[in-house]
């Protein structure tokens, strides 16, 4: 039996979904070799070793018209960001991302050239941060839909949301804004130099997996900013019963986006608080812990930034900069 | 903080993506608790303990107008068979289920009742094969998709798709026929009783997982009817280079789907070699391991019916009834 060759061109409703199948098998060939990749492709599931038998797991989709634009975006960064949103939710629970499965929706006339664009930025992510692509499942769909579930190898020390504590610092292992400045540039219209290292900021995102990984052993609660500063301080808030007081003149923000800010009517703090698909992570503290903590996560490539402080109570307070906390000083001046 | 009451009537885009995530942990509280899942919803990811530590991956999807049509099933039939898909994957790799995560994309317009319904489906189906919902995501989407991506335990040998071997029988775990016949009915507006239990297989498939467990310490390889028995023995066929020979008179057909075959103008046999979603498992089986083979499915709930053999060669032969194949008449007994 030769094997029909498969056109390289044209689209994957030309292709056929088998077809497709082959295209991506070896497209895919350049991703490195996991060696807990028991069995991958070709088989109706793959098996992964996962050391310690602690799996973390995780989902989440980029919806075209949603989360991207294919006029905005390259495929391989659609990609890479696709990947990344779920690399970041395994760093932000202390974990090291093993395998990645997509399921995908495209529409019968997407270019098979678009398909390979994308796939080049899921091998790309997947070289960068030594993860396996194990598996996946192609459907014919209204719009392109990449659904991407992603397992860990969990920590030692299991860390959540929930055990943030009020006296505990909050901090944040690197600036904000740059991906909301870059997102406002794209839909502006805004392509001049200025602009530019905001737009790769929200196109490439950079999740700090080691961080994650010594943060921790030191931190009582962590999460990944995807929603926004305010908004996931809020979630870590809620789960663990506490009050966030954030000190918008603490947030570090990239001069970059500082500028952008003034062009959009905006401060730079109110910016970084609101400031999505950051994937930068938030960190409590506890205060015996912040030398530390603050000098592993430097070895790890990230300079961990005290924005507030835990207190007693609920949701997020903002504090103005005529009031600041009780102790804040002390570790404003410590950041 | 009063958390705000949340309407449970009208539509996902007046309810909100936290108001229906707070929903869903409501009507996921029957849900079992399964020993093995140490972090679930609330945290950036769930942890899942993996005993022996080799996890099995899988997704599949289920999209509206492509896989589901919401004028022929209730939600709750769709919520069971996008998890089923999942399970009989797992089970065709001889695992065991342990947790799905479930992304969804929902267009706002979508009646909260109607994914209440959905959820009703995938608690069912976690119910009945003991397996957490661990996770999820919600994305606005121009119409309904359900990605569902399942961890697996994997069984201490491991069985895919490569290993079979020329001589080895082949078989299959129960009837086949009902899914294509149900669908057939649907699509022609049959709703009488004839049609009525092909109509059930087609929606609520029944995977049945005790039987890959057992069979995949005798088979040689292993996959579940999902594309149809022709197409699956041809994956099977081109994993293990080998030709896999039916004969179609051996395929076991339940009476409702073969009354339905005559109405829709075909045979049983094409009906039951074409029908896909049955999620019946396909085995090869060496001769010398049939007995044990057919008595293990057999106490977890199966028949094992020899439906052909594998022989050298590439591709799927049908055989016809006049060509039986050398040694066939024997195992043709024994089944």
């Amino acid at each position: 039996m030769t094997p029909r060759r498969i056109p390289r061109r044209g689209s994957v409703g030309a292709v056929g979904e088998f077809g497709l199948i082959r295209l991506i098998a070896g497209w895919m060939r350049t991703q490195p070799r996991i060696p807990g990749l028991v069995k991958g492709m070709g088989d109706d599931c793959a098996t992964l070793l996962v050391r310690g038998g602690r799996a973390q797991l995780k989902t989440d989709a980029a919806v075209e018209g949603i989360h991207f634009r294919r006029e905005w975006a390259a495929p391989g960064d659609i990609g890479w960001k696709a990947l990344c949103a779920n690399v970041s939710d395994i760093a932000a629970a202390g974990g090291r991302p093993l395998a990645a499965l997509i399921s995908l929706e495209l529409p019968p006339a997407t270019p098979v050239a678009w398909v390979k664009g994308l796939y080049t930025g899921f091998v790309a992510c997947a070289r960068r941060y030594r993860f396996a692509i194990a598996g996946g499942n192609i459907s014919s769909g209204p719009h392109i839909a990449i659904h991407v579930s992603m397992t860990g190898e969990a920590p030692r020390r299991l860390i959540g949301r929930s055990d943030a504590r009020p006296g505990d610092l909050v901090a944040v292992t690197g600036a904000l804004g740059g991906s909301e400045a870059g997102l406002a540039a794209l839909q502006r219209g805004w392509r001049d130099p200025a602009a530019r290292a905001e737009i790769a900021t929200h196109l490439r995102p950079q999740p700090n997996v080691r961080a994650g990984q010594v943060l921790a052993r030191h931190a009582s609660a962590m999460c990944d900013i995807s929603d926004g500063l305010v908004a996931d301080a809020g979630h870590v808030a809620r789960e663990s019963k506490v009050r966030l007081a954030l000190v918008p003149g603490a947030i570090p923000v990239p001069l970059g986006a500082a500028a952008l800010a003034t062009r959009l009517g905006t401060t730079s703090a109110n910016l970084a608080m609101a400031s999505g698909e950051e994937y930068v992570l938030l960190a409590t503290v506890p205060r015996r812990c912040w030398k530390l903590a603050k000098a592993a996560a430097e070895k790890a490539g990230a300079e961990l930034v005290a924005v507030g402080e835990v207190r007693r109570g609920r949701g997020v307070a903002i504090l103005g900069p005529g009031r600041p906390p009780h102790g804040y000083d002390h570790f404003r001046r410590t950041a």
